[in-house]
């Protein structure tokens, strides 16, 4: 066996014992019995346990440093494929990652996790930032212990940003939040002075067989192949992958808001479309290769189909009718125009997973600044909630009367996760630039939209951004596929041409 | 760590990936896309062929050596409580089963087995025994070999019966089988000289909602454990255990048939009781003594709970009222004996899956009789179908059309699996002898299904069946319990009694 396929065998077997661990793990969100709990957690421990021995087994080491000095010389006479040096690089950066922690941090870190996760549920119930600050300190010197293990050459958020979004750094989000916050308080401002749109009817009473119903429809008109997946009912939705061919969504039923399941279900329904359209060559089959691209590009596809194509005016033209049928009388009586005009509202609110697309961007790049200036000790933990409101007031002319619906209200810090947010807001631009792209590059997505011809948008996003999985690092990818770096002028442009129609500016 | 508690510890790591694999398993009976089979398949031969690993590794058999030698001073200085001892003589024996059959035998043989039952699925389509017969010789060969291996000083049959049943022989299951078809085939000419009873309502559409909420209630009167276990639908109903606590049972819906959803409800409860019921302790906690004592111990529950108190007159006079209500109009207008004697109605039929309580015996004898003669040489492969029909003509009294409803109809032969049969009809034995020690012991269990008192009898059970696990051999369980061995009088007195009621003879 050559040692680029040892490697591929080797890979694969962590691998299965990924998915074997996302199978167990939806079970337990999906139909598990709940005294069940402590043994699933234990057998959850055991095959988590055994991945990450295989995935930083030494003879992968071996094998990375003898292929490695053949990645050097892409045109010596024994120099490897390109997609083949591209899996070098996605393996040895996750060996890297893997390994270059010491065992020690890492179970501290696991422990000093826990603590601190469930010191914020408590904290958050009893709007007491204080007594989770000390965790909130302890996460942060974590951070950048590892971030100091990984590479002590570059600045701490930029380690930790690069493990989200592969080649990223601090320098480079900020320039393109910079301006994208700009333009987004600019628009939110023009809106704040139009008439407030009345979608009361939204919250009419629909039961969750319709619901459920709908959601069938919609991932069938997405394309999403049922035989290489499923949708259940979760507390919270999401998305996981038990294998190439496995593909599972959740959603949960909202009786007296429906359109929580409706687009929670197309958004995942776009994180399942972008796993199930990775390339299943030889070369991708059961490897690390087929992942996504970054985080943000995975995010991109969901709130492509969920934002750009499920809550635009064609989209309803399309599927209204349809909807009316199967939630009836949910939506009896209201117009194309009216539920495009609800589905769409914006209105600047104090908790990021309820924001609109206008407003979210702005939830994420509060986030971002702030977990920066904590990270290069501009910002002290016990000043968060003061800088946090004082935001927020900035951005979205709204103030926290707390804590527990302030700087509380996300898992991501209480779970040790720093540098993960940008990716949210970084999805948004990168769908917008491919939506430009497809237009440049002779397809209408919005024509295609209103003739109910969502697949060729999906072919389009197979070929460009699905099929490579992580061969390109995002910033290559999009340089690929648009022929431009990320650029957050096109979802600029694409908020303020839909909200002009939308609150008639 | 002391020598018994490593073991445990080895044990119990086999256990885990054990119950892993039933979790995919369930899945993939369940909920799995059919896309994901190939998949799936990979992950369970890696979980199992992991498991048998874990199970066979030489550092469990020092231990037994080890330890081996204190087993045989009781009272010794160095003697082990009677529960460790318990312990090394059941993984004493999982463990030789494990290694003594050599890594090519068993590789072999499941090639075989694999083309055996593609084999068989042809054949039994195509009715063609001639085309199955070479692979049932090779299953047969097969059989012999391995218990060669595995015990060359006992005869062929008695080896693989022992494997299902420990401690049986086929000279003890001919001297139980013996009187007991001789008083079945009595019981049933007597019903024949008596008019059929009409089940006919029993045929009734009966929508597949109706009869899950059927299921629910039976699980609650029975005391299932919901919170350790859940009930879902696939095409064979089961019972499998992924965890001590998690026991999961599934059933299936014919709608114009809701008995068969019904029993089979209560049928896998009875099995998933056992398992639910086996003690705690660390003695047992996740190792091999948290087994059950045998397969026919484990029928004998299952068959209990559905016979026994399911299809008795005291267990529907409580229950018929709820029922009545749940599948509303199924049975509007049926009284209560009526409905009594429609699920009690015993006919002499083909397949052994359909057969009734009095008949079910027959079918089994008649395999043990054909299996154990076909192992010794004394009946060839090609003179089955033959003696398969005169066996059925001279025990039930009917005549199979062909050998698809013949001696094609079961899958243990074709899947190489001798010495099961026995099994299921050992179970109905043990199970009217743990009723009558009920009786003797001062429980009155009729009377307490006729008061709706499950509980008391669950209660007997566990102390008596379940909690002990596979600490006795099925014949050491069945004389302390009961105070005798293994005795058919109690199942025919029980036959005997129930249809004089159910026919009036």
């Amino acid at each position: 066996m050559k040692p680029i396929e040892l490697l591929r065998k080797l890979d694969a077997e962590a691998k299965l014992l990924e998915h074997i661990g996302a199978a167990l793990g939806w079970d337990q969100e999906t139909y598990m019995p709940s005294g069940a709990i402590d043994e699933r957690a234990d057998q959850l421990a055991y095959v988590e346990t055994l991945a990450h021995e295989k995935a930083t087994a030494p003879e992968i080491g071996r094998l990375l440093d003898e292929l490695g000095s053949t990645e050097a010389e892409p045109s010596g006479p024994g120099s490897l494929p390109t997609i083949d040096r591209a899996y070098l690089r996605v393996m040895r950066r996750k060996y890297d990652q893997a390994t270059k922690l010491p065992a020690e941090l890492v179970s501290e870190m696991a422990r000093a996790t826990s603590l601190s996760q469930a010191a914020w549920v408590d904290a958050r119930k009893h709007n007491d930032f204080k007594a989770f600050a000390p965790h909130l300190s302890r996460m942060l010197e974590y951070n950048k212990k590892v971030a100091a293990c990984l590479d002590p050459s570059k600045r701490p958020y930029d380690v930790l940003l690069d493990r989200f979004e592969e080649g990223g750094s601090e320098e480079q989000v900020a320039s393109i939040f910079g301006p994208l916050r700009v333009e987004l308080v600019a628009l939110l401002d023009r809106i704040r002075g139009k008439p407030q749109i009345d979608d009361s009817f939204l919250r009419r009473r629909c039961p969750a067989a319709a619901q459920a119903e709908a959601s069938a429809y919609f991932m069938r008109a997405l394309s999403y192949d049922e035989k290489r997946g499923r949708l259940d009912t979760t507390a919270h939705p999401f998305t996981t992958t038990l294998g190439e061919s496995d593909v599972r969504i959740t959603t949960r039923y909202v009786e007296d808001f429906f359109p929580s399941s409706l687009f929670s279900t197309i958004h995942e329904s776009g994180h399942a479309l972008y796993e199930m359209g990775i390339d299943p060559a030889p070369e991708y089959r059961r490897t690390s290769l087929a992942e996504a691209s970054s985080m943000a590009v995975h995010e991109s596809q969901s709130r492509l189909w969920e934002n750009t194509v499920g809550r635009s005016l064609g989209f309803w033209l399309q599927h209204l009718p349809a909807l009316r049928q199967i939630i009836a009388p949910a939506v009896d009586g209201v117009g194309l125009d009216e539920f495009y005009r609800a589905i769409n509202k914006v209105e600047p609110s104090l908790i990021r997973t309820e924001a609109d697309e206008v407003t979210y961007g702005l939830h994420v790049i509060l986030r971002f600044e702030l977990e920066g200036r904590m990270l290069s000790g501009d910002l002290s933990v016990d000043d968060l909630p003061a800088a946090w409101n004082e935001g927020m007031r900035r951005l979205l002319g709204v103030a926290p009367k707390n804590d527990a619906e302030g700087c509380l209200q996300d898992i991501h810090w209480p779970m040790g996760s720093f540098g993960y947010f940008p990716s949210y807001a970084l999805g948004n631009l990168y769908g917008a630039q491919w939506w430009d792209a497809m237009k440049a590059q002779g397809l209408d997505p919005k024509a295609a939209v209103e003739l109910g011809d969502l697949g060729s948008i999906l072919s389009w996003l197979r070929s460009n951004v699905h099929r490579s999985g992580s061969m390109y690092k995002p910033g290559e990818l999009v340089e690929k596929v648009t022929g431009a770096p990320l650029d957050p002028s096109h979802f600029v442009r694409y908020l303020n041409d839909k909200y002009a129609g939308v609150y008639g500016l």
